[in-house]
């Protein structure tokens, strides 16, 4: 049987090292596929760089829509990223009846149910296990490996560039500005690092992981974003002292009847999880089901060859199938699309969850008194409080940390609590307010 | 369309979960699969109790074979277990042209090669998830997820029972007997616990995925096979002092162009690892791709739903695939069956691997230089040395433990070495051989 003909839209990182994989394996994975798979055309704005890459027996094109436009060619890799250019090619590939593998977790968390709904009415596969997590097969883990399970939540280390610099913190006391900086030094920061620091690419893929676990269509617009910016590293080693670890966690979960809560934020988590042990770049996702209980995916969520990894597991995929009748297939979004569920994601308001709380107080007697009656007020009830001074005892006699650590509570009631805790003349500060998750 | 029809040989623990699940999940199931998957028919020798499980609307009949005879079901799920009859109505199945599920590694580790010629001769699939690390998609992460690797190695700790045993002599300092006797207290180990503690489990199931991730035949006969029951809490605890632990770890590796290694033994492993803190009967298999790097699967093991959740699972994708042109489905072993390869696994002599080693010795000077100069002669280079008094210093004030961790090393190599060194006047007791992986 003849190979697989594909089309490559952008050659940089992980399409230099999907072409590098693919070729350096061939044989095995054809040995594994069945049939050969090949790229013979890529389409990237510098030629000539993409031909050091592919070498003399690949077409190199700068207009994308040769690709696309291209008979003998069944997949088309789309691999330029963003939502502008890229949405408009990938929906001119559908139309021409090429099936697509993607890595563009921002296309997909924003413009997905469009894209989906193409792709659906011509008969071809929209693939994208790269966009969530790299190389980690955690796509195909929820699409197929867990379909038995009632997902009642997941939770997901998601973004590597975050998990380096709270490493960092972690590790050497470094405040966020000073871990930022290394980890751009090192590479693991871009030069303008805000969609991964202000939690926009794990709310990304946490959109793409709710919709497939829940069967909802994807709801980027409703997510709650909040990056790390603000963390301090006292709030890290507090943190520490009580057990846990602050991660940026995204996650969701069904609330039966009500909803889906659809989240990324700091969160301290338990130390003592296997997933409050990821270190340094690497991803993990944490899936809780109804019958295999909590499963975790572990691996690294970005590069050019874990992410070739998964594109050539999607190609794989769709070379297997694209012969098959699509009511056979495992559909995008896991569901079949008429059975895709229109159930909201709850505003931020409705979250419940557990909290730490770090408020700046006058070292006098009555100010624990004042909070927690404020709290009790609110439906809030603690779990545990620490009462430490930092900093020169000299310059700060008089003022002490207050940590707090509640049991779950609604956000709203929270935020009405936060207020007015605000207001108190002991509190010195802006209260400190992280999340918190037993994940378990 | 009408419900895919299922017949369920054996309705133990598994059996009543996956039937208890599918009916639980029913219609989540049905919006991922497109069509409803339903268990008509139930063999079991207790048609009492299978009868109480599965209520008035499902056939309960005591003899497999009218499963088997019935032309309205497709699918075969076998929860015998065991080589014996379960292998003659697997055959049986496939030659009546049904495709099977299993969850049966013993059967399929030692007949897997004449049950997998026989479904691809019939056109049928066999479907194992459920066989290895219980609801952990570790098969299909090795058959698809990662299917653009060339794996390098797989690790993993594939036996809830030893790594139970393992995780209480470590905490609470018990010798492996009151250990295991625990474990059979609180039902994690069985009352004849000879394939766990003696490292059986782990090898079918490494067996298994040595298959999947190198495209060669199973080959159980070929494994080594070493378990726990001669593991003594001292050497749990000198582990710990260097930084590791100890797990049953069942190991495949590929030796290019010598061989495959496929051994189960107890194992140091760096206490920093992941893995490395798998407690309990929790399981984990970490996979070494050229393009991915490391991941790690991590979940239960066994018991009645996760367990359930493989075996649903994999009947969603017999569902969906049960229609198509058997050339595009996943082979049995991942591999296109005509490209297995017949790579040899190599015998243990022949592994390489690091060690621990303990002797006990006189306390005098001299022993060092002696036992160093024996693996000096043997090629075998040291990587640390702990000489430490065990015990009451009054009644052994002569002796003393010596632990030495070396490099890599043939595994003849150091056979012909422990004997040398057993001879020495100075080695009082049986010395402890145990290897050590760094997964790294």
């Amino acid at each position: 049987m003849q190979a697989i003909q594909v089309g490559l839209l952008g050659i940089g990182t992980v399409g230099s090292g999907t072409f590098n994989v693919l070729r350096r394996n061939q044989e095995e994975i054809k040995r594994r596929a069945g049939r050969g798979i090949e790229i013979v055309m890529v389409a990237d704005l510098d030629t000539q760089r993409a031909r050091q890459i592919v070498g003399p027996d690949v077409q190199v094109v700068a207009d994308a829509r040769e690709v696309i436009a291209n008979p003998d060619i069944e997949i088309v890799v789309e691999l330029i990223g963003g939502y502008g250019v890229a949405r408009t090619l990938v929906l001119e590939a559908i139309a021409a009846g090429k099936h697509v593998v993607t890595a563009n977790k921002a296309l997909l968390a924003v413009h997905g149910t469009e894209i989906f709904e193409a792709a659906q009415k011509k008969g071809v596969m929209v693939a994208f296990e790269a966009a969530v997590a790299g190389g980690i097969p955690i796509i195909k883990a929820l699409r197929e490996g867990l379909t038995a399970n009632r997902i009642q939540w997941l939770a997901g280390i998601i973004n590597g560039t975050t998990n380096f610099i709270l490493s960092e913190m972690r590790d050497k006391g470094l405040d966020f500005d000073v871990a930022l900086k290394e980890a751009q030094r090192l590479g693991y920061a871009e030069a303008d690092p805000t969609f991964d620091i202000e939690g926009i690419d794990a709310a990304h893929k946490a959109t793409l992981m709710s919709a497939i676990a829940f069967g909802i269509p994807v709801q980027f617009d409703r997510a709650y974003v909040e990056g790390i910016t603000q963390l301090a590293a006292a709030d890290i080693q507090y943190a520490e002292q009580l057990g846990y670890r602050i991660k940026l966690l995204g996650m969701s979960k069904r609330r039966e009847g009500e909803g889906v809560e659809l989240r990324v934020h700091p969160t301290l988590i338990p130390a003592r999880r296997l997933i409050a042990n990821v270190e340094g770049a690497m991803n993990a996702v944490l899936v809780q089901g109804d019958a295999v209980g909590a499963t975790l995916h572990y691996g690294k969520g970005a590069g050019s060859e874990p992410t070739a990894s998964a594109v050539i597991a999607d190609l794989v995929d769709v070379t297997r199938l694209a012969t098959s009748d699509p009511q056979h297939r495992v559909p995008h979004l896991a569901f079949q699309p008429g059975a895709l569920r229109h159930v909201q994601v709850l505003p931020i308001e409705q979250v419940i969850t557990s909290y730490y709380l770090r408020l700046r107080v006058k070292d006098e007697t009555g100010v624990l008194a004042q909070v927690t009656r404020i709290l009790a007020d609110a439906g809030i009830s603690i779990n545990a409080v620490l009462q430490r001074g930092t900093g020169s005892a000299a310059q700060n006699a008089h003022e002490t940390d207050l940590i707090i650590l509640t049991h779950n509570a609604l956000e709203g009631s929270m935020n009405a609590a936060l207020a007015r805790l605000q207001q108190l003349p002991a509190v010195l500060a802006p209260i400190v307010r992280i999340r918190k998750e037993e994940l378990a």
